[in-house]
């Protein structure tokens, strides 16, 4: 009984594969593992945003890691946003707001702290990117109801149609809080995703990466009993003690991740079966999985 | 800053309406607000599952409050678990999974716990149900992924093709652990969805009702660190000290909650908005929304 729902990945390794039956079909998490080295993509780790909050309340660690997106995708955020975390800009700052089903959000809760100099304004038209036709992967997804295609592109969940390409809002997807338009936000105050994809936010707000490792040290958060969630004690803060680009850590303490191509057969085979779920578990195939339910495999390489 | 992302429904209620200056167009929160109390349908107590766990680390309540889906769906495993809960079987059981992402599950982690008598076994074509032609009420909806229609029927987030109709497995929906096929699950293993829609459930295993208090007792738990998110450590488990059918508990402590009825043209608003967000903050409308996205308003009564 213990592995009731989604028992497969785990319980299929433990059913006995003989001449008489045949190995059960692998589910996603088992194309993924079986993937050769080969179908696996090294992470920079100058794209790697390095969030450690103030140990939880047993005195455990708590790290957070972002990967940036690569361009064409919000540089101009993306851009500020390292230039706030080489002024240590966020240090001392806090997790002010976790909303249920919606988003964890971070920054200065005084509103008061300076902006560090050479931050710059974005236009709403960087929420979009030129579409490169043929560039992306289709995936079997749907959504109609979001936009006309959705697929991924060198790694990342996005939508188009014929002009245009944009990166779209899936679970731990990190983004750009801003004011009422045609404010864009600096990069200042950013959060992320932590309940069912929120799509309607799609081009209307600027994301900026994903969240890699940690989130659920985002995700268990107290939920705030003030208006969207926010925190109404400041005591209920989590104080954020660092963030860094990777890069500016010690190589000992750099993390490391590498996803799975979505170029590669290995990825194709785990969409598949993310759509047509055909391991043991399972009796009848969806058929179709919709963008943020075939999330981009990402792993952590041990030193 | 402090009302960054999705400041609308709280920060319209502070812009000034002059005579110049149109009022805002209502968000969904505010056109919910300003819905008719004869828009609003009465729960039966009679079908609240009200599910008590031990209190917080701070000594809080947490009450969890679950409403069971009406007829045609689920009937079997539906009356399973009032014969449960009659039964106080769950009482002294525990929170034994959570998954990010994914769900929190219950029930009897020793796997030992005798079931009442008298419940019976339900079959897997109990997953769908006749679907009765123009009982459904569209949604601009699509997710073309998982089913050719989705809507609401009575309430409740449905999908269907010509000739049967599902609940689909939408963030806060209750299901029935189960093991391999052809085990469909008594009821004793309960869950819920805590992160984004995992849809590949839908027709694959029984959904039972939703949480409509005190999700965020569940969503916000420790994250469990073994297989599938199973606590390792027994002492992570979360006691449940008391499941019962709201009529089993005294008047004075019997939740009362309403919905806004999906047949009213309140909801036809609310739903078109959340498809459509033209309130202040935003700058582009989907055209659509999925149908995990124009969840079904419920509220609590006060008495």
């Amino acid at each position: 009984m213990k592995h009731l729902l989604l028992a497969a990945a785990a319980a299929s390794l433990t059913l006995p594969a003989t001449a008489q039956e045949p190995a059960p079909i692998p589910s996603p998490g088992e194309i993924t593992a079986a993937a050769p080295a080969s179908d696996w993509i090294a992470i920079a780790a100058a794209d790697l945003l390095v969030m450690d909050l103030a140990p939880d309340a047993k005195g455990k660690a708590r790290r957070v890691v972002i990967q940036l997106m690569p361009a064409p995708f919000s540089l101009g955020w993306i851009g500020n946003i390292r230039k706030l975390a080489a002024a240590q800009w966020w240090d001392g700052t806090s997790i002010n707001r976790v909303q249920d089903n919606y988003v964890v959000q971070w920054g200065d809760a005084t509103e008061k702290k300076a902006l560090p100099e050479g931050l710059v304004t974005v236009p709403e038209s960087a929420y979009l990117s030129e579409r490169k036709r043929g560039a992306t992967t289709w995936l079997p997804s749907a959504n109609g109801s979001y936009a006309p295609h959705h697929g991924v592109l060198a790694g990342w969940p996005v939508a188009w149609n014929a002009d245009a390409v944009w990166p779209v809002h899936c679970y731990g997807m990190v983004g750009v809080g801003r004011n009422f338009s045609p404010d864009t936000g600096s990069g200042a105050e950013l959060y992320t995703v932590i309940g069912h994809a929120p799509r309607h936010l799609d081009q209307n707000i600027a994301l900026v990466g994903r969240v890699v490792s940690g989130i659920e040290h985002l995700s268990s958060l107290p939920r705030g009993t003030g208006a969207l969630g926010f925190y109404e004690d400041e005591k209920e803060r989590v104080p954020i003690t660092s963030v860094r680009i990777a890069t500016e850590l010690d190589v000992s303490d750099q993390p490391r991740f590498e996803y799975l191509s979505t170029e590669s057969d290995s990825f194709a085979r785990y969409a598949d079966a993310r759509a047509n779920r055909r391991d043991p578990f399972f009796i009848k195939p969806a058929g179709g999985a919709d963008i943020c339910n075939i999330p981009v495999p990402v792993r952590s390489v041990e030193k």
